[in-house]
């Protein structure tokens, strides 16, 4: 039996599709029918429904945004550090493998091969536009998942958010009986706040910049593919290959759409972060080959996200 | 065998004092020795060295304050959260008590009696100097134990420190085999860098305000009382009982230690945290009824100053 936390959730959700899809037989509880953030009663929660795998999708992400971390920080380290500790002791005391739903947002920027010389760069911010022209998939490599976060408590300023997810994956390099799964900018063909596709349209402006991302159904399917193929424990990045500049999303949007408005353009880091943004953002590439090498295959972010917008199901 | 976890700290080493001097058989380890932060060493180390009490004096306190805790987020967390929740897993599992060195720092202020009207403040603040004189004892009383903490990460601003002090009471809030410890502002007779009474003397100006602090020996004699005495579980204000405003503190050091040299103070918050302080910084009254109430008698805070100062053991 698995147990999946989070169940309701945006990414938790995407689970339960694919649980169901590959007929495996789950729970999805909800922490208002069994408090399972304490310890105790999830211990005796593993055991009485004789739990064989546990997948933690729950957490604290921040709606709408991870600003609200900035405030809610209680909540952020109770979801995002605690609960995840919870786990992993309760899971080591019953003897079962478990997945941690991590982000990619512990990185920010990528690595740039600069004529031979290969370094991090940190802002890859993209205003004035004319220094997205060097980005070329050449160019670009992304970080891998023994690359050490670098936006982090550790390496402030970082969103409080991004600080709880690195610090969770730092609290978990003890357990050896735990996947880390990495998401970056969740986005489908569902319409929705927390699907970036939809996101973009209702920005007033966007913030232009170079990200990695992931396909939410693709990311069920690639997890569960990990974990029934038995590939090895331990961290993998779970991104769509390659990367976009968001400008790249837009104009696919407005023609798969078929929109007829202009998108607008944050001008620099400046403004964005004067009007549209509280705490520090991650913007970054991540490198999936380990993924790749495990047997997992992924779609291309672009036919990821142009097959999405072809079957985009609008909210309203 | 109890094991103390912390037992080099300046706490802890009043722990180690007191647990010689009673005669109880202890185990002090430190994370260099035995890396007590993994849950699976910890687990190991309990059954092994048969442990049947522990006494979890580590943490990340910040040196040389809690300034530091701002910029070292991931240590605090780790220290002060991560680390009592690994304690308190572990034995639970174990099926043993123990005990988390807290602190009186998740409160700001104390209840005020304003002509049988009685409320919260927050800030004590002392300048203009005049406040003052309005703090008898029968107008202040302080947070009894089941007052909710209200220097937190609940309740920004709060210092870091603070915050991840109080979320880890929350986080213990589900243990049932807990004792909480909380301690104010140690001081005692040795000269020292973390000594209340030493630092007075060492800064260039003084902060007025008001405080219940702790007699470091009292503290640990006042602790292991309670778990001798089989006291309830639970949390216990373990402070030298009133409270004491800055300057009188001051006064019994300049008079007792025969200084001629003046003290100044800070003349308000904002040059305070302009130049001397970065966090917040939490001043408070406790409540210490509790403690009596489980038979445990402490010295007047008063009497422990004067006490520390006729036996002033100079570092130099």
């Amino acid at each position: 039996m698995v147990l999946l936390l989070g169940g309701s959730g945006y990414i938790g959700s995407a689970f339960v599709t694919e649980l169901h899809r590959r007929r495996i037989p789950f729970l999805s509880i909800s922490r208002a029918e069994v408090n399972y953030s304490c310890f105790v009663t999830l211990r005796r929660l593993l055991k009485e429904a004789k739990v064989s795998f546990l997948i933690n999708a729950a957490g604290s992400t921040g709606k709408p945004n991870v600003d609200i971390c900035e405030t809610n920080q209680a909540e952020a380290l109770l979801g995002n550090v605690v609960l995840p500790k919870t786990v992993s002791d309760a899971c080591e005391v019953a003897g079962i493998r478990w997945a941690q739903i991590s982000s990619g947002c512990i990185y920010s920027g990528a690595f740039i091969n600069d004529n031979g010389v290969v370094r991090v760069e940190k802002n890859l911010m993209c205003p004035p536009l004319k220094k997205l022209v060097a980005l070329r998939p050449e160019v670009v490599s992304g970080y891998r998942e023994e690359d050490p976060p670098n936006f982090t408590f550790h390496d402030l300023p970082c969103s409080f958010y991004s600080g709880t997810k690195a610090l969770c994956e730092e609290v978990l390099a003890h357990d050896v009986n735990a996947y880390i799964w990495r998401l970056r900018i969740p986005f489908d063909e569902f319409d929705g706040e927390r699907n970036y596709l939809s996101k973009l349209q209702r920005y007033e402006r966007v913030y232009e910049n170079v990200n990695s991302i992931t396909h939410r159904g693709d990311f069920a399917r690639a997890c569960l593919d990990l974990w029934c193929g038995h590939a090895p424990l331990g961290t993998y990045n779970v991104t769509n290959p390659g990367f976009v500049m968001t400008h790249e999303v837009v104009d696919r949007i407005k023609r798969i759409l078929n929109l007829s408005r202009d998108f607008s353009y944050w001008q620099n880091d400046e403004d964005f972060y004067r009007y549209a943004a509280k705490a520090p953002r991650s913007n970054c590439v991540l490198d999936t080959s380990k993924l790749k090498a495990a047997g997992v295959v992924m779609r291309p972010v672009m036919e990821a996200i142009e097959d999405s917008l072809f079957n985009w199901r609008s909210a309203d």
